[in-house]
């Protein structure tokens, strides 16, 4: 193996094959990055074994292939070394089957590679029916879901985000059981097959990172029984998928209300936040809210601290009071994925689900659990 | 207690006089940061028991006085309380002597505070001989050597720098015994007591940060044998000294040298850091330097990921070859606290002290000690 490149190429895709590298592997040389330089161009892999990323730069963008072959490169340096080079244009050369010299006019690396025989074959393959969807709005879908995954093992299912497609209508739902979030879109194709999967959480949300906020491009997910494979521009990313069959939460979303209420986000958001000042001390930091006709009233109190109150002007379908009790944090986070000025609290009780949704935009549904605080 | 104040002047004064909060201090209500306001303005003060900080908040910079009085408020919400308020007038009230309300038109936050009584008293003098020194100054003379202060334990006057006066001139050094940096600089108006005082590097670093970068207040000194107490703008930075005799470092300073090698600072700077990625693993990230007339080899290896070799052109006073090694983490941080473009390395033999200086400037010495490889 032998070429020149230019290091902002490489580097890119560098930090993109990267994000595949576990912290916590315990195959040694899935710490490596396998470099594999053929007439097309240079591939660059990695892989945690459950997330594999594969990044393809076009052989016109090498600025001299000398020697086609492939080289497993210890992935903790070379990212750095990349970086650091004090030239725009960088020489690879491999000096044996085991070793590969990275240098500009002044400086050398000699890095000792791993053997390239014990990388595990990896297959990335294409699915008969492939589905395409523009990368905005992917990344939009994952943003507004994957928060509410859950960070408990105790049930794997839960740590997923659920992706279900029939016909032109794309779901995907995330719930950790305390709170759920649920985004609809309408694909421009239908499908001819059902797909429901659960995508791992950190591997989706590694995904988002790679997606750009505008952006027309389009990522093609080819879907199998146990994986899924995203393409996207010059990447490849693939994450096998949970097994087991992801609860039906439908039953667990009202459809009525006995309140309905208008509120601004950015003076709610804030309030709790406030609210939650004084509430950190305490099991997910409970603040409690009081509906009463066009005032609400949040406060919240920990006995050591203090105490606080905040009143906000609502509009509220409903003139009877109610008091209810929610997890700050858990709000906060729904909140924060909506993009509108004017949001709606759909209620009913104190102990029933608290629904947020924008008020333009119907695809997007969140919903937390009140705490029973007495 | 009652007063209205401007959120940003008092958010500016907590910001500062929250920097004495102790992380782990045993004595609760030095969580409590002391509000005393009387017909002069508003005196916030937070001390650790060695380090007292007091900011003094004019009362033309206060929009109101209603009641004069005194609280001590909890440092942990006040701080954030303030931050996060949604008006930028704050209103204060004691509703007695350990409940304080602050509010605003819609909100409240009520906080319990801590027995004034309990709190200690912390005297805050003036000494007979202040000394002046303009701040960019005393800036420039804590950031150039305090990085060099030791963090052992074990010989405790290490981790403190020492601060000498004698007539006009002030020396500061610092060292913790593998390297050292030795700042001088002319006083104003010479004094007539003779200074030599150990200031706890993390108190000296924490005023460093107060102190605005390009800037012509003034600081002045107020020095006891025991505590230091700096003024600066409305801020009064009092810290105890470290007690004994500072080691007499200049028996370790050479003053003459077989190489003065001339290098360009940046060059150096970064062959060093691109040298140390493979040293990492290594104790103290050891990097070799071979001097061969008109070149620098800078080289570091490490056996499991390989080797690493860059040249850079000098002008040294000594064709003779010469090998060298040295920490490389030393070296970047001796080398970052200099701003000139070219620099003198310093060197008689590879097992004595290696001399930092710029060129231009005479005021600052670095030193490190060279490390044995074989």
């Amino acid at each position: 193996m032998k070429f020149v490149i230019d290091k902002n190429i490489l580097l890119e895709a560098l930090v993109n094959v990267t994000r595949a590298i576990g912290t916590r592997t315990t195959i040694p040389i899935l710490n490596g990055i396998k470099f594999e330089l053929t007439k097309d161009g240079l591939s660059l892999l990695a892989s945690d074994s459950e997330l594999t990323i594969r990044v393809m730069i076009n052989e016109k963008d090498i600025k001299k292939v000398d020697k086609v072959g492939s080289m497993v490169i210890q992935s903790k340096y070379i990212l750095e070394i990349i970086r650091k080079m004090p030239s725009d244009i960088i020489y690879f050369e491999a000096l044996d089957s085991s070793k590969i010299k990275i240098y500009t006019d002044n400086n050398e690396y000699n890095l000792n590679c791993y053997d390239i025989n014990d990388y595990p074959h990896i297959a990335l393959t294409d699915s008969k029916e492939p589905i395409t969807i523009d990368a905005g709005t992917l990344k939009s879908i994952i943003s507004s879901t994957s928060y509410a995954v859950s960070t408990q093992e105790v049930r794997p299912l839960l740590t997923g985000v659920n992706l279900k497609i029939n016909g032109d209508m794309l779901e995907c739902i995330a719930t950790d059981s305390y709170r759920l979030a649920k985004k609809n879109i309408k694909l421009n194709n239908p499908i001819n097959n059902v797909v429901n999967i659960v995508i791992p959480g950190r591997s989706i949300n590694e995904f988002e990172k790679m997606l750009g906020g505008d952006n027309d491009n389009e990522v093609v997910m080819h879907i199998f029984n146990n994986k899924i494979l995203f393409k996207y521009m010059n990447i490849e990313f693939q994450t096998n998928l949970l097994s087991g069959t992801y609860p039906d939460t439908n039953h667990f979303i009202p459809t009525e209300f006995a309140y309905m209420i208008n509120l601004n986000l950015k003076d709610f958001s804030d309030a709790v936040d406030r609210a939650s000042l004084l509430a950190q001390n305490k099991d997910k930091n409970i603040v409690r809210v009081l509906i009463d006709d066009k005032v609400m009233t949040i406060s919240s109190s920990a006995s050591e601290i203090g105490k606080t109150e905040e009143k906000l002007s609502i509009e509220s379908s409903n003139k009877d009071k109610l008091e209810i009790a929610f997890s700050s944090r858990y709000m906060l986070e729904a909140l924060k994925v909506l993009k509108d000025e004017d949001i709606l609290l759909l209620i009913n009780s104190d102990d029933k689900p608290i629904l947020i949704k924008s008020i333009k935009d119907e695809s997007l549904l969140e919903l937390i659990l009140p705490v029973k605080t007495y």
